[in-house]
This record gives structure tokens, sequence and C-alpha cells, in this order.
């Protein structure tokens, strides 16, 4: 099952090889990571997605538990939260292509952000199944490249239980 | 000086833990980073923005390039590049503050993906500056939680030399 791990950590150097190296040491491989700063200084936000086996996640949340410097650990699978994540695509868009990729844009409420004779670079935000389907439209103009960020997920305000 | 680096890697256990090692075994801080896969089965994309002496990240990047998966690093710093990342807002909005929020929400083209009686949760999209204004601007209502995805980097397709 696909986990997401959201890790509060204080900001020392190390921090993120030894949260990593809890995954891998367990050859649980990590779908996705990002980490970045939080409001509070030295705190930073680290989100983790992994697929595996439910009793190995809760072992190695566990032991996250344990390792100082964390401040807090919360397993978000289990809420109901907003997840997200924004992904830049490089796609190639000679003339006659271009008319029909700015409307897979428009509809998905992506935006453009770089363009060139041939090419258009599209941010797009949105959580897995969006991403993987505007993945799936624009193939066939023939991606160049991609750059995502990883998910990040906030527990939703109305944890609504009906 | 900040530096963006880019950083291909084969997706196997153990690599980010020896990337992140690389940095902090070198006492320097990693303000953000993500990694998440691209189009390539088996080959993820990884993000790291570190500050310091141009002298230590040059030499990381040489160590980078000797490491075993590595595929590519770049070091976006000195090419022109989209930059950009996402962030997630949770922020108080009693009845009163509500529009206002909206207004800020609208003018910076963000989008409300979640709300209560008293919240609002934004999403965000731009580079370091634009993010910063918005947390500014947000910041008398009281932010009550952030989660931020860290800076990705394509680099553009027309690099402009004048």
């Amino acid at each position: 099952m696909r986990h997401t791990l959201s890790v509060m950590v204080e900001n020392e150097p190390g921090v993120l090889s030894r949260v990593a190296g809890l995954f891998s040491g367990r050859g649980f491989n990590i779908e996705s990571l990002n980490v970045a700063p939080t409001l509070e200084k030295g705190v930073s936000l680290m989100t983790v997605v992994a697929e595996g086996d439910d009793a190995i996640i809760e072992q190695i949340v566990k032991q996250l538990r344990k390792l100082v410097p964390i401040v807090r650990v919360v397993d978000m699978t289990e809420l109901q939260s907003v997840d997200r994540e924004m992904i830049l695509i490089k796609v190639n868009a000679e003339d006659s292509k271009r008319a029909e990729i700015l409307r897979i844009t428009d509809i998905f409420r992506c935006k453009v952000v770089d363009v060139s004779m041939d090419e258009l670079t599209i941010e797009c935000t949105g959580d897995r199944g969006k991403i993987s389907a505007i993945l799936n439209l624009l193939s066939r103009f023939g991606i160049k490249e991609i750059a995502r960020t990883g998910n990040v997920a906030m527990r939703r305000a109305m944890q609504v239980t009906e």
C-alpha cells in the first residue's frame, strides 16, 4: 500500500541522509520525497511517499519517532488530506499542434511558463491521478522532459466521518 | 551563493541517502530537496537547493558525477531556467477577513483547495520571490501551517545571451 508520511525535522546536517537511510535499510524504495523550510526557524517539513508493506511502514514510523531531531511524524494515509504536487512538462509544440496543447492546458487549469519556436513548458498541479492524466494526454505530442516535485499533503480542516 | 542542482539518478535504494550524505559530510545544509520519478523507468530526478561556497559546491558536483548510479548532474545556477515550487498555506479566515484573503489569492493566481468555517487552504506556485511575497501578505491573518515542495528547475528552451 502507498503511504504518505509527513515528517517535521530540525534542520541539522545529516537528518535527511538518516531519514532516507531508514527506508533504504529496509529495502524500501522511496517513490518521492521533498523537504523544505517551514515558518519556524530551523525546522523543515519532509513529505515521503513510499509503497510497501503496512507493518514495515509502521516500524519505520516508530523508528523515525525515536530519531533525534525529529519533531513530529504523521502517516497521512488514513487521514483526509489535501494531496498535491507540481510538475513542469516540456512538450513538443510545432505550430499545427499548439492550439490543441493550449486547449488541454486550459482544461486542466495548467499554466504555460516557457515557450520557444517548437516547445512549450507547462506547469500543472494536482493529485497523482490528475498528473497521470495530463501526462497521458500530452504524450502523443512528444514530451521532452519533466520535473516533478513529489507530493505534499496537508490535513483537511474538516475530517468528515460519514 | 545559492545553487540549484538538478541530479538525475537511477532509482536504487540508498541513492538519496548517499547524495544527502555528500552535502552533510561537508557541513553543507540543504535548503530544499525533492526527488520524484521521470518518464524513464527506474530513473528519478532530484533537485537540490543549497547555499554555500562556490568552490565546495563545485567539489560536490564532481563527486556526485563519480557516484554510481548518477545519470547526470547539472548546476542550473548559471543557466536560464524556469524555477518554481508549490506551497500549500492554511490560513485563518474568519468571515470578516475572507473576502480580502480571496482577493490576494486571485491576484497571485493561487487556488483555494480546502475550506472550513474559519480556515482556507491555498495552493500557490511561483519562484522564491513570489512565495515569499504571498507568505508576507497572508501572515497578518495568521498562517496555521505550510507545506512547500522545494524548487524544481527546467532549462529554458531559448538561452538568450543578450
